[in-house]
């Protein structure tokens, strides 16, 4: 595959147009209120809940996390951490996943945890049956006709559009990190790739005081854009959507711009590591730089592969993630 | 593409062992008790109406129908007939629609209108974003984690599978339809193409004395086999869902005998046209025929196309169920 | 799919240069004339006849047309129009269909007739056999050395070209469709999608007082353009052509200018709404822009989609045109 | 890719039923008689002629020969021979292209001129266009609606048929190649790839006392099985064509009946040296093995490559097929 | 995808015919012969270092191992295991990667290690380039005439093939690793996946009292057959070096016979976990039945996976293996 | 497939920056010097031999040629010259062979000898197994990890780099060649197409007073930016083996300008007649203008196909390349 968008200089400087709500604030504010009111309401019955993961895993705690995301239903993750540190607040990273794939088996996502830090990896509502060994989160709630997949699930109404959830739930998720003892709370860092990298943008915005954004190859910024040069889905279901309900595009667009990434960018000032690969053909490089361009971070920075597709750095990228939150965390 | 399965010899005798569940006649019988009462519950407000369409098509009477299916949730529909036949009861053609594809605009599906039938066209819901020109009846109801596409939407529990939605709107529409003072309720014919298809053979064992069942190339029988064989999508929905969930199979099997064609062709007596084409690709033919050769009616026949894909007999198969249902109109 | 082409703005502006042959008018006009004598010539032998259609359609009245097109060769039509309107002059619609498909089974297309028009549906000589229920239409004449496919086929002469016969046969269609008296034949419009819209194109030009050119993802503009970025057949027949026959460049584009749809259109001063899809694999959006642009018609218009490939607008296109119409029916 | 067919054991045994016309011989027989007497009819004007080859060849004797085929129609070839073997009567191959290919720039094909042979190669009517350096001639015939390509032209009857003018111009070079002083009439081998293996082995059948054939990966046996299991065209030409002339199977399979290389095999006791190769994906190998095992030959052989696609032995066969005739060779 | 081979109760009962060398033994015992005679003449230059590994892990002991495998060359592995278990002797999994993938970054394998397990995870010589973070182990020999990739490097002469050097390296691993003093030699357990799994098999053969085998998707067991079936790569690198070198198949079926898993197979009497996944396109189930078909080993065990592709089992089938080694380490 | 490249205008002007190593000369010289005493070193046993081919050819000599290449390994060529010339001193043409092909059976390729030249086709070491009939020798050499391939192998020092020992061999040939008593070491030209182009440009610049060089579609110019813009394999190889080894980025592209035809090209002052494609999918047409733009050569022209893909311009341009020769035949 040969470079699948604009040169390295042109991306550097793409700041495309994105729609921006007037409401956009207030929408989020008033769903993150909703969310927690809901909790609230459904008390004990909806709360979190840490029980040890049924696993050959000994060397690391592993525990199955259920906490009440969008509308207090109960979504699940799985936590990993060092043994043998009672007592101390260690750092934390919360890890969100890439498009149709679930938390899956406990002990696959292990590399932070090894490393000392608490490692919170989120399962995605309703996904989790395309790939890897599965997710475990329903998502209890229909939809307007819509394509196969996640993309135009409510899009007709930002109100019931599916990321409101999914985003709700990140959000939901860091509050509920916040809340354990074995944890420093201005030590929080928020990561993913694709998919997960867009929902990490998201709950940097959407939490207070976020430590550290190191999204990779991150999905979800500049819709209208990614779904005119995507070779492929996730974007393509958007086009395939507007190709069949051609008199929606319109209310397509106002609907994904209350979840657009660079929207979400905008208001974030979080120390920020990206990463992005040129030869990406499922999110169009494009879109992450603009995202990233779009940042309010004074302290950011991409690291770009550009001889990868989606599969981005990998551990490579971790390792380089790694030393940035190492840095942060010497200058504590 | 060259034959896709067995040969001829062979799918004429191909009978493969179907899970039947034991409670699959209650549990058919209390869903669709549910339902009407859902419906008297909802009363007035949920009450079926036809409305003239937004046309330009001024030679045929097309009115715009919803009527409570599952749950006397709304469901569209298009209803299309001669003009000029006041007091004149009509026989009735009513046709389900395939895979992703919606009721799109008025006018799409007239030929049986034009042949002198009152023809209905059901919006299949949630679906009608993936093709033609669009779905406008959503599925208001949410799922386990599952697979994008809708075949594994609630596959954990046949109480809450897609199809059990579904086929019961396919039900009630044959319910409302039989109220209408200007069709004859003895000559009801259902029809559809691959899941169309499949959703009429499901309407023919739910409805009672149903005239005639004219399924082309129909999908969702023999589910586990094709599923097995099936070169792609949307049987391979089922395959990519146990991949990843490995230990579901059981659970998928028995919720999907409760919406596999061949156990509703068992219970099946009326006259029946079925095409089948033996280069197809999506709708594996054996699978076609495991539907057929279950099949109770004394009067079947079963059109085979040997060179065409899932295509299958297009309006060439049209003509061969006009003149089936011609024979029998004369014969009344 | 992504975008195919340029930009909508870069598109909306696109005029490429194609070459004009200095004898392009007396080409066509000679054609003509050979067609019309040849017709004359063979007397009732080859006079048109319409008789009416085998077919299950009872609420329009189709028939079965046969009319002396290039050479007085017996062309194919369907004829479909209202009953029940003896004596009335009505507007006529003629169609005409894509790459390798046929006229088909009778009542196939019928929306137009639905609507109150007269609906005429050629058959293109030789094709109507790639898919579909086919054309029944034999193209008696061979050919140089050629690509399998209909581009190449006399492409060393114009005089022996395909559309010579092809084209002739619409203009034609026209004149025979004005002697009859059930229509007006100061309302006669032409359509067609993608080579069906060429060939619209083409019989505007050929015809005097065309009342509206509607063509759909119209194909056979800017052919010598198209040839260099059409990703797929039938443009790319062309340059497999070339890419053996290396030394025939030049003859190729010559005998190729003498049917680039950008030529009649500068020709045609119809009112005219057309329509284009952006992410059209098969009609690259800059030649139809192309011919769009190249339009002399001062009240022109063309209807963009921009997350449609090749299929375009369908029925939703032609509530448009049927809109289009009915605007200009009303104003007569 | 894997195997395409049976194993080899089933092959060496494979004898599909392939329908034979009661008139076959006749239809042949009267085929070359009309062929025969168009030539005498033409005269001087479509005489066959030999002409120096523009080519930089100096160390072979390159010569462009117009024969005059179907109908006295020109039919070019290229004719290559030693230099320096006056008065001498060599041994003569006469060769056929595979499909869609033209005889291409002289001196493409010399290698059996350079073993010391007289080598003809025949442009195949039509063809030459869709690889390699290109044919030139014409098949001055038009057809009934076809799919694209030169299987399905005129296949409504056996008359109209491609292949009818195809085979009787091979024949009737044969013919024109036992007129010239520089050959052996008694020892003229024929040869040929996929469809030039077919026309070889028709051309065979139309001649006397051949004496070797020896086509390579044949195509054009066993037509009607080749359809249902060939994944690529040109058999899938034939599937297309059925596909959409639904009524037509019967009328195509009759036709094609005249052309099948088994009815052709059974008629052929020239020793024969044919080759197959087991992972062929346009030619089946059990078609090919259709024809060998009907052949009449007592000596006959076949080389197997079970590794190979449709290239099959290339070069590597040629090596096998000089030695074969150097032994007929060493034998006279 | 659909299945892919054989039904499982064909799978169940395959065993094919697989050549075997009389000399396999003797091969083989001079081959590990040679290879530790050369680490004791490289001596100390040689010899295997353990180093800490550069690595974010904290909370696993990870280091760097190189030792002397094929030819005392230089082989790269990494050592994972658990932290604070100072005098204990555990046990060990030896884990072989698949085909072009390399050891990569230091913590992308540590689940066995996070069990409780010292976990081995060996650079395959040469590879390491095509997927994942890297492999650093080179290759020092040169090779035939070959197609590119490692299937037909050296295939001409068994004692040059790039098999023996490998199958040598796991086999001098498992010399290396018990010598350890914080690992129990009675039990070393090997596994691996597709390529991995191979070696895996190989390596249980060549190794005394091997404690587990416990390969997935396991490729290199019945070459011959898996060359006729397999749709790609690896497998297909043999057809096509003997799609040209038409001459050497019985050359390189006799190479590949002293590197074939059902040799190894017929060996080994270790306990042995399979997998085997029925929709893989890249290793045909049937090879890999094949081989645990041939195990002599009385305790043995395949895991079915009906619907999964290549990819096997996953981290799900790992969680079988650690219950598999754990019933066998509560057994000791 | 539409042009792959920029405009034809665009690739005229193409001047890419390519990196030039200082020692870029130094590099080549000492390592031709260093073949040249290796091959002096070892004397007789590596000295050149020629033996007659094993050919049926007969109308021209083909022999067998073994010649010492880098490291007076042995590398075989054909070479094939006219019959009857004692005593003539010919003009020669060396060519080189496309990427994984071999030199194949002899006789494959005997035009120019056939035009009275001396034809001289260099097996390619390692590889020739790819496609055709096969290459004869091996590269005794052994490699980094490396993408399977040749681009990568030694890709981490330019000493150790497949191609130094290609060109290397190539360089020597024309060595060879000038010492044969029948030969004009005044009119040797070089040629090949794709890697051969490449490799001829390579020879030309490595040796003194080449008479003609003629790539066609030469690959290996331009190696970063073909990476970049390439769509298949060969140059995916280099982003393939970079986006493992992602930090290998400069020593992959330091390595790669001492192979650079760019580089070469500069160096080059002989006459010089190149052909490119412009729709070629395997070199982009803007990496062989790269090549052809740096050439010193007063005498150059290109040839442009604008229609053709990698195949070029085949036997049409081979005329082309004759008359070339011709005319600078002519003006000695």
């Amino acid at each position: 595959m040969p470079l699948t968008d604009m040169s390295l200089a042109q991306l550097r400087a793409f700041t495309p147009t994105v729609r921006e709500p007037e409401d956009f604030d207030a929408f989020w504010r008033e769903t993150l209120a909703e969310a927690r009111t809901a909790a609230d309401l459904a008390g004990a019955a909806a709360a979190a809940r840490r029980t040890p993961a049924d696993t050959p895993i000994t060397e690391l705690i592993v525990e199955d996390l259920t906490f009440p995301g969008w509308g207090a239903e109960p979504i699940k993750a799985w936590v990993a951490r060092p043994t043998g540190r009672e007592g101390e607040r260690l750092p934390v990273v919360v890890e969100f996943n890439g498009y149709n794939g679930g938390r899956g088996v406990a002990g696959e996502r292990v590399l932070w945890a090894l490393a000392g830090y608490v490692h919170v990896f989120m399962d995605t509502r309703g996904q989790g049956s395309g790939w890897g060994t599965g997710g475990e989160t329903p998502d209890p709630h229909g939809a307007n006709a819509a394509v196969s997949g996640w993309m135009t699930r409510g899009i007709l109404d930002p109100r019931q559009h599916y990321y409101r959830r999914v985003f709700t739930d990140a959000a939901r998720l860091v509050d509920e990190v916040r809340t354990w003892d074995f944890i420093d709370p201005a030590r929080v860092a928020v990561t993913g790739g694709s998919q997960g990298g867009g929902i990490a943008i998201a709950a940097a915005a959407l939490s207070d005081d976020i430590w550290a954004l190191m999204p990779d190859v991150a999905f979800l910024c500049a819709w209208e854009h990614g779904t005119d040069v995507a070779i492929s889905d996730p974007y393509q279901e958007l086009a395939r959507y507007l190709s069949v309900h051609r008199d929606h595009t319109e209310t397509v667009w106002n609907t994904a711009a209350y979840f657009d990434g660079v929207n979400f960018a905008k208001r974030i000032t979080a120390p920020a590591l990206f990463s992005v690969a040129l030869m990406d053909t499922v999110v169009p490089p494009s879109t992450t730089f603009a995202g990233f361009n779009a940042l309010a971070s004074a302290d950011k920075a991409i690291e770009v592969y550009p001889y990868n597709g989606h599969e981005g750095g990998q551990t490579f990228q971790w390792q380089k993630q790694a030393a940035f939150l190492a840095n942060r965390r010497a200058g504590v």
